[in-house]
């Protein structure tokens, strides 16, 4: 086996990547036997105070906070072609959506981080299959909105028009289901957009992580 | 079934709880169907850059920057009585040791946070089981000390004297085995002083959850 790059957003569900998601993830990654590379952007965000959910006015750099989530072990997106790992994996959080784009303010109108955007085509380009995780199904369909990629969020109705408007298909899907898009080797699954607990969470993830174990293999 | 304490010490295993860990423990008892409150001490500690593992100068918050393991569902130690809750379970991470007490820097002569102290006796005097994992048991140690308590953090020499020297004894284990005291009602998993990797951490945090769970029940 070789090896799965994992795109972190910071650490934190209000202004990062969702904790139990991206834990659940490199988990079930290392259950499989599967060495992992985390690797995130070099770029500034507006903290949030998690006990207030209010901005505190301070930015804090997303890749020196997703080093917290991946121990210290992690690269710079510029330095990663994406086509050299075997899959790509993107927990969500608002980090997915304010961060590595800014699908949250903007919705099918939004940016995507370049250095973000040039991995993920790597990837998809050498017919690598990526798994996108709660709203980060939102950057993939930004992406690839234009080959007509099939995601779900889960069961969120405003969230699924602004994807369809960006030439993607949403598909509904409970907590712990995965949606499968062969044609595009895209993987889904909806996390804590839909569930309700860490145990949801790690249940759908596990499948998530599974079903692009078997698209390596 | 009641509900589970689970003391975080911050958010990042070099100045805070360890994050894979912590995220385990929530999802192992979500998997028992148990409810959980987060809860820790309303202090400043010493930020370290999980990239370079140096100090950057910063203070951060203690409870503030745990809310982003608990998804700001976070009390603070010093409304909380210990014998309200059905047991206590604290994840490893240098803030354990740093943050919680001064075990890393003072061993057997180390400080333990009053409030920190104070809600672990409570739940011990009220006879509820507390699981310590990674380095934490080092502050079980210290805080149990004088009642014989029985604790493992994996096969490190030098801790393992150190928590000697608090009247504690310590049993060697490995990262997937558990350490019972059941004098003390003290359950104890080396985590990543022994995982190589967060599977083997979910493994043994899901053992030590389990038997946690057989003392409530």
């Amino acid at each position: 086996m070789g090896k799965v790059g994992v795109i972190l957003s910071g650490c934190g569900v209000f202004d990062g990547s969702e904790i139990h998601e991206a834990a659940a993830t490199l988990i079930a990654l290392a259950q499989h036997g599967i060495e992992y590379q985390c690797m995130a952007p070099d770029r500034e965000f507006d903290v949030i105070d998690h006990r207030t959910q209010q901005p505190t006015g301070e930015k804090r750099n997303v890749l020196t906070e997703s080093a917290r989530i991946a121990r210290g072990e992690i690269v710079d997106l510029k330095g990663v072609n994406g086509a050299d790992y075997d899959a790509l994996l993107l927990p969500g959080g608002f980090g997915a959506a304010k961060n590595l784009c800014t699908f949250a303010m903007n919705g099918a109108d939004c940016e995507v981080d370049p250095q973000v955007e040039r991995v993920l085509r790597e990837a998809n380009d050498a017919g690598k299959p990526i798994g996108f995780m709660c709203i980060a199904p939102a950057l993939g369909a930004k992406v690839f909105g234009g080959k007509g990629v099939k995601v779900t969020i889960g069961h969120d109705a405003g969230t699924a028009v602004a994807i369809g408007q960006t030439g993607a298909t949403h598909v509904e899907a409970d907590a712990e289901a995965i949606v499968e898009d062969d044609a595009n080797n895209i993987v889904s699954n909806p996390a804590y957009m839909e569930a309700q607990n860490p145990a949801q969470v790690y249940a759908g993830i596990s499948a998530l992580v599974e079903n692009i174990v078997s698209r390596i293999r």
